[in-house]
């Protein structure tokens, strides 16, 4: 098959190398570049979600299945990127791929697991078995909101877990706030018209706890580097690529769906970014919420 | 209060220093000592589960709420901690501490939180109170099962976790299969009678992703030291205290409760243990199970 890729970072390179191993035949492009003159049999977005309405607003309709391998919130909107995708191209046949799946190691030919979705059944086999190998497997669910939620929440939690690195509170209180983040991150998820088992599944605590563990994570390092005192502009300049956490936790704090949802660590992380709390007081706060009934 | 500590390992001591802080009175007992002369207000068991039976049974029924600290089930039975202390002393007043807990951290002072468990809500809060402190958070929950069940069950899957990193299957791999492990874990426990919410709390996913992910656990140190080579009675014996989730691996492979449920992650964990089935082709068997909608 012929299948487009806008965007050529890490993600979107690692992924065209693995198609190409599965016998396709991928092409990539750049946000910049002339649009596609071939028919395409499916396309892959793998550009910062914060670029993609404009980018596909310089792209006509593929006129063929479209899968976002990007993980964030639109800040203006608030919006997944599939919705981004049916609003600019109104464009039905969508769906998302999500899961814990650092690109380097893929790259390397190391196993992975991750999760396709899609609302249209038949849709959700056509891309599984695109990206499906032998050492990439590939799972199928209908929960679209679910999985796109999950990717793009995991990224506020892997934040907070970088937070809690960088203040060298242990391994203790590490595993009790990304069980806190999980909790949080599965009510958001329901209330948007996710299915709480997908966040027990590999594109939620799968990948929730690979990106909030590790230094391999931008989200991750940002937390530790603001946290061992790196001012918030500098520990974003050390990223060469976007840290889509940074923005999604906008999008969290601000969204009118989410307003009404107890959420004490998006919220923290979202005072820590962008009204200057103090880290140390904001980490506390968390560790130390009223104890009761585990929520 | 005056509370009784049976078991002077490690974790023992460290609930004795914490106690003392609490303004109670620990007394610590070793499982040889003569019985307690005094009346107790509380008694906690922190042995290893093996020996718990044969401990108990030297000791006369203390008469006051008894609390496990340890975290197992009995390989020749199957049983929980707290179903020993009702077997021997008939004592109905039971409960459970289970919960992300490495036991230095909370030594040295770091923040910790945990999750303690009685069928009875009164005994529950009286436990609650005798633990609880500002930088030891402890929750509540009358899911004794699950709780027992989660902590217990974490020491296997922490041993496939030590396997994925010994052989040096990368991040990827090991944020799968904890999830597997996680949805394994929640059907056994649910199986038994626990909640599926308890196995996404503090002593369910909690304390898994924190033992499964961490040189700290010797679970986990077992798992890695055979995948790296090391021949198993070397690697059991390179621990000076009891990796419990090589007897407990045994006691749900062995389980009539647990015979009819999928649980392929336990399974391959027994074998590789007490079947010598070779560890790479078993990990990999895992890793490549059949591919469909996300179980």
């Amino acid at each position: 098959m012929k299948i487009g890729i806008l965007g050529q970072g890490k993600w979107g390179k690692t992924i065209k190398k693995l198609l190409a191993e599965n016998g396709h035949e991928p092409f990539g492009f750049h946000h910049t570049d002339h649009p596609w003159e071939q028919q395409l049999d499916c396309l892959c977005i793998a550009i910062p979600v914060q670029h993609i309405r404009q980018t596909l607003l310089r792209f006509p309709n593929p006129e063929c299945p479209v899968i976002s391998l990007s993980k964030g919130l639109e800040i203006t909107t608030g919006k997944r990127v599939t919705e981004i995708i049916k609003d600019v191209w109104k464009n039905e046949n969508v769906g998302a791929l999500s899961g814990p799946t650092f690109s380097e190691e893929i790259s390397a030919g190391l196993p992975a697991a991750a999760v396709v979705a899609s609302e249209k059944e038949a849709l959700g086999i056509f891309f599984q078995n695109i990206f499906h190998s032998r050492t990439f497997r590939v799972y199928r669910t209908t929960d679209l909101v679910g999985v796109e939620l999950g990717g793009a929440l995991k990224n506020v939690y892997a934040i907070a877990g970088g937070l809690c690195y960088g203040l060298a509170l242990g391994d203790n209180a590490h595993a009790s706030l990304l069980t806190r983040s999980l909790a949080e991150m599965t009510r958001l998820g329901v209330t948007a018209g996710g299915k709480a088992e997908t966040f027990f599944g590999l594109s939620g605590v799968g990948d929730l706890l690979l990106t909030a563990s590790s230094m391999k994570s931008r989200n991750f390092r940002l937390g530790m580097r603001i946290a061992s005192g790196i001012p918030l502009t500098k520990a974003l300049s050390m990223e060469s690529t976007v840290i889509e956490g940074y923005p999604t936790a906008f999008s969290v704090y601000k969204s009118a769906l989410f307003s009404k949802q107890k959420k004490p660590v998006a919220d923290e992380v979202y005072k820590i970014l962008y009204e200057g709390k103090n880290i140390q007081a904001s980490v506390m706060d968390l560790l130390r919420r009223q104890v009761g009934e585990e929520d």
